[in-house]
């Protein structure tokens, strides 16, 4: 097992399983550097059927990791899609072999800035390349190379996890059968490529940031962060939801302090999401992952045409997203199916009523629950997985 | 002329007209704390008639000031509403005597954190008392007494000045005939308090702030109050007009630097917006300013009703909001409408088309133009305004 840092405190966890990849030959990134021998770690759920077609890969978010369910080795909580992933939950994992790698960027043990350099023996920090979505997907699919699975019979991926879903249809239509892209889109749009340019420069006004080197320095720039994490979970929520759950609620009895406390509950919710979120996150993560999110781009600045992207696939796609949802918006999914349409694809487009926002990929949404179940079975029907 | 220092780099400036109002009996603000003798800055524009009553009173918003045209002190920029207010504009300086005063808690004169504290001989800083729009508006009246002015025809504000126009309709009705809240809110809702929060808490992160002391320590939070602006900016514009004017288009050339730089024009947009307000505005003003628009709320936390409050209102109301505008969206307009028009109010709601979001009120839109000028001038004809 190896042993990992987190957060301001520095408590030490330990990461489950981790592959060293691409020793072969180097992993060439988008951004030119080559790099070789590089930690994945990832969790597997279910088991591989002798036939190895039971396969599901799942991506995930720009702050999520390799921990869909079961207890979270850093914070104690279930894993992010614990509702969704299990024995007979949706991705059935009495069913299916079901993947999730931390991205490589992340900082739950896979290649990533806060790593340690072994030219150095120091963290990366800033001398960490810039990664790019595709990036991500190409060390995933290493990762599979190793593990000796050929071919992925669905991915799933919600917001960042959707553009490595995308991109894995893009890169390697070879390898999957069906893609299910949720809350996300096929370029990053300028409201989040603003949103998230906020977030860098809130992590790097704080003077704790160190220009990076906060590891070594032993500080952690838990402020800068903690405002960035507010700034962005803002955005993942609906402003109805806002207002039902919050509205003007007072944090303590009826009367304003006339103070800067957390008068609101919503100021109190945030500033813990913040505080928080400095406890599992690492900073350099995320101004790696928000710049990758940022990149992101399947027309290549303009310079290319969906339908000339995604002419000819014959992957089964299921488009889904959330009627709420003002980071990934509906008219973005929209444009992508219109395209994918245009070119003949297998595409099925649904787009879910809720009032939880971007958030809702990850909340109760009972029938995108049974969406899920509905695609994944359907579509390992007609893959012919053997159970 | 008082002087006055400005941003990070301490520049003084001459501020124009000030009154010392309440020197009689002090103005108590809601808060509890009582004031006297305080300095309001504020400009005119157009001349008094003989009958006095010519008056418009515009309401400035969060970060605006007195300075509606003309050449700014401190930006040598034209004033925040140079194509609405002058001669032969929508708001006619040939007919109206236009009145605009800093309001409490800012910074460009009047009754503010960073203005010297007469007892200590240093800045207020957190020793300022928290104020709300009904002192800003209470103060605004406490002028207008001072100025000899007992009606205004008009009082029109955008933003938070629509706040205190709603204000003065609520506090004050028999001092005004018609009022025109433009892209605002009969309170704050919850996602704009959060938004405030994220901003306050980015100053607040700053070393430099120093417990709000930066003056006397000849600091200044320009980092913080940097990404405060520009967590508020996006805010302000729409995801459509951010598209258009932005998309992807890079700033340099046409590849990626893969850095943390401004690639994105709209980054580099962004920060342009940060370090100029900078420049120009006081950190501590800041909190306490979006503090007091956090607090407003016409119905008292639900205590009363739109209906009790307007109730047999003598008013002459309309109210303006942008399609686009998704701060102060038109739903919050409608429902005070719909409060208004069922306590028989003379209530005129228009909704107007644009795609650049909440600044609309602040940018080129004939429609909103003629908009104004057809109620200002129908409201004076109506009011008996002498030319």
């Amino acid at each position: 097992m190896k042993k990992s840092t987190f957060g301001a405190n520095y408590r030490e966890v330990e990461i489950g399983k981790i592959e060293y990849i691409a020793c072969a030959e180097p992993l060439v990134l988008e951004c030119g550097v080559a790099v070789s021998n590089i930690p994945i770690a990832y969790q597997t759920y279910g088991r591989l059927n002798t036939a190895k077609n039971n396969v599901i890969l799942v991506c995930h978010a720009l702050t999520g990791d390799q921990y869909l369910c079961g207890t979270h080795p850093v914070t104690g909580k279930p894993g992010w899609w614990d509702r969704m992933v299990g024995a007979g939950k949706p991705i059935d994992t009495d069913k299916y072999f079901v993947i999730c790698s931390n991205i490589i960027g992340g900082c739950m043990g896979s290649f990533g800035p806060k790593e340690i350099n072994p030219e150095t023996g120091k963290p990366y920090g800033l001398s960490f390349p810039f990664i790019t979505i595709e990036d991500m997907v190409k060390a995933q699919a290493l990762l599979l190379d190793k593990l000796g699975i050929d071919k992925i019979f669905c991915v799933v991926g919600g917001s960042m996890g959707g553009m490595q879903a995308l991109e894995w249809a893009r890169r390697f239509p070879q390898r999957i059968f069906a893609v299910m892209p949720v809350a996300t889109s096929t370029r990053q749009s300028a409201q989040n490529i603003a949103f998230h340019e906020i977030g860098r420069q809130a992590i790097m006004a704080d003077p704790d940031w160190c220009d990076g080197d906060y590891i070594v320095q032993k500080k952690y720039p838990s402020k800068g962060l903690s405002v960035a994490r507010m700034a962005a979970h803002v955005t993942y929520l609906s402003e109805q939801m806002l207002q039902e759950k919050f509205g003007r609620n007072l944090q303590n009895g009826a009367e304003y302090t006339y103070g800067f406390g957390a008068d609101f509950r919503i100021e109190s919710y945030l500033r813990h999401q913040g505080v928080s979120f400095v406890e599992r996150f690492d900073a350099n993560s995320y101004l790696y992952l928000t710049r990758a999110a940022s990149y992101f781009d399947l027309t290549r600045g303009g310079t290319l045409k969906l339908t000339d992207v995604f002419a000819g696939t014959h992957i089964r796609f299921c488009v889904v997203s959330f009627t709420s949802d003002w980071l990934y918006s509906s008219v973005e999914s929209r444009n992508f199916v219109r395209a994918l349409n245009a070119v003949r694809a297998d595409v099925s487009f649904t787009e879910i009523e809720s009032d939880k926002g971007h958030d809702s990929f990850l909340l109760e949404i009972p029938q995108f629950d049974s969406l899920v179940r509905g695609f994944i079975d359907g579509s390992a029907e007609l893959y012919g997985v053997s159970f």
